[in-house]
């Protein structure tokens, strides 16, 4: 792949005749255009677009940043993969692509990010597991970077974010498990300083206490969001006493593990323990009892993504002004068998 | 996020004065150089990796292409994430980043990749998904862009690619099923014309031919590569008479749409049918009986792809050298209990 630099230099003439031959301009002789073109074809030369690009200020590509580490590997379940598709769709009425840049686990993402914002390869960015603190949201801000954060944060104060309603869930699966009489409930939560986490976690407080139960801290249990996470949930779960009735997950495939773990146990969910897990997931989809959780359209939180994004971006914030900058995006319970049964009073 | 034209812009002084202001040089007075500096920081300025690149010819960056389309949304079950690992082990060494490419299902792959070409973002190019007469192959050649394939092709003569050894399993299906007992074995091919469908046809006759069987078109059941298309090779195969007492598998997760299909007719994998399924998949490892099927190391793979393609690079091609710049990747059988049952001779 050779650009005009080498083009150039191997017809030995000025970029600027080479410049002109290849767009057809009227000031250069035949046979040097011919001569031009030859060697176009022959070395491989591409136009430049980046070259452009730059120029307009601009490279016309997204970047979607998402952590690769062995957790993501075995426990994604195409979360990103759905939500890519909706972006897509958004993204192709403007002529823009979607570049997904991956940081490797055992990379700080601040670091990543800092390097593919000086490599200049995107024109915005779509960040996702934000933390608590998250450094990476000052850099985009400091660097004039467009972004838009799938994740909230205490950092940066008023940029822009669609956030999972995790705190809607963990109302929601209290309400739930409490009509049905349970009084001692634990929670999965994760281990890390991801956002979500403390806004989880607060949320289920909340809820208890607008019940009239008190929060207990030994029944919140940190566990890695993975298949294997949620088996530890299990054992931790099963050591508690006296053991509590129900259990509500943060993450879809806690619930195998879970469920793998109180099955060795003798303990069956849906009838000597509730379960709620989070997200629908298709490797979920075979547990037995169903599992009751919630529903999202990925394809629709990745268009509703990709215009909030665009609408902070200068060349296309006239066309989705009436977007808001922050939405909290909503899950549908999905009933199922794992907590269908009532506690005698 | 501003570049140096922004910036001698705003400050109305040379591009050449900021540049040598940037880089330290002796010959800007001390003044203009914190003028340039307390701008640079004040609007954001990047340097232009892309820019310094471009004159290197190079970008550090490495592109993957990849389908997003729905199938892939529904069905991926996380073979590129296994496969990034491997190759951002082996870029980290060198500094090179990896950027994920998604083409939507409803752009034509080549157009596609023309347009990634002619943006110049990556160094080199991984493909995937090859097609028995593939252009994309020829137009990388063409623009001399280096690049490797996971998957054969008819198209662009010898060049470097990795491919899954699909005839390996067929072959080792096919006689693990004649050893025991079986005589009519059915196999799920893909309605493309992905390369790996023909291997993987052309093998099974071939070891059927091994055997002393006649091949039968009739057997070979076409599908989409999914869940889905699982279930109607469970519908094919039930309306076959006489009915086949084995069938082959060629994607992962057609095992879980094929179990339902027999199940709700009544016919049990492992008793009434013997069932290999492809790729050992997280997603299929809750099937009951237990799959038989083939495993590989996706980290190892993606490790491989990875030096194989630095093998094809100037800048890296010494430290590879001992890279063979074609391989066949092996699989390993995995026995399960969905084939465990010898017919009657």
């Amino acid at each position: 792949m050779k650009g005009i630099h080498q083009l150039a230099k191997h017809l030995d003439i000025s970029i600027g005749t080479v410049s002109r031959a290849l767009n057809g301009r009227p000031d250069v002789n035949a046979e040097t255009r011919r001569r031009v073109l030859e060697a176009a074809e022959q070395l491989g030369y591409v136009a430049n677009q980046s070259g452009r690009s730059l120029r307009k200020g601009s490279t016309n590509v997204i970047g979607l940043m998402i952590e690769s580490g062995k957790d993501n590997v075995d426990n994604s379940d195409n979360f990103f993969f759905g939500v890519i598709g909706g972006l897509q769709t958004v993204f192709a009425r403007h002529n823009l692509d979607l570049a997904i840049l991956p940081c490797p686990s055992e990379e700080d993402p601040l670091e990543y990010l800092q390097r593919m914002v000086a490599r200049r390869l995107v024109d915005a960015m779509i960040i996702s597991a934000t933390q608590k603190i998250d450094k990476r949201i000052d850099l985009l801000i400091e660097k004039r970077v467009p972004f838009v954060a799938l994740g909230r944060s205490h950092s940066g104060g008023s940029h822009t974010w669609i956030d999972l309603d995790f705190a809607g869930v963990a109302n929601s699966a209290v309400d739930r498990l409490i009509s049905k009489g349970h009084r001692r409930i634990a929670i999965a939560a994760p281990t890390t300083d991801i956002n979500l986490g403390f806004v989880f976690v607060d949320a289920y407080r909340a809820a208890l206490e607008r019940h009239g139960l008190t929060y207990d801290p030994a029944l919140v249990l940190r566990a890695r969001s993975s298949e294997d996470g949620g088996y530890s949930v299990g054992g931790d779960l099963l050591a508690l006493a006296p053991r509590p009735t129900a259990i509500i997950l943060i993450y879809e495939l806690m619930a195998i593990g879970l469920y793998r773990r109180l099955m060795e146990a003798g303990v069956k969910p849906g009838c000597d323990i509730a379960v709620i897990g989070f997200r629908e997931a298709p490797r979920a989809r075979f547990l037995q009892p169903a599992l009751t959780c919630y529903r999202l359209s990925l394809q629709d939180l990745g268009t509703e993504l990709a215009e909030t994004l665009l609408s902070s971006m200068p060349d296309y914030a006239e066309i989705y002004s009436s977007h808001a900058c922050n939405r909290l995006w909503p899950l549908d319970l999905v009933p199922g068998e794992s907590d269908a049964f009532e506690l005698a009073p």
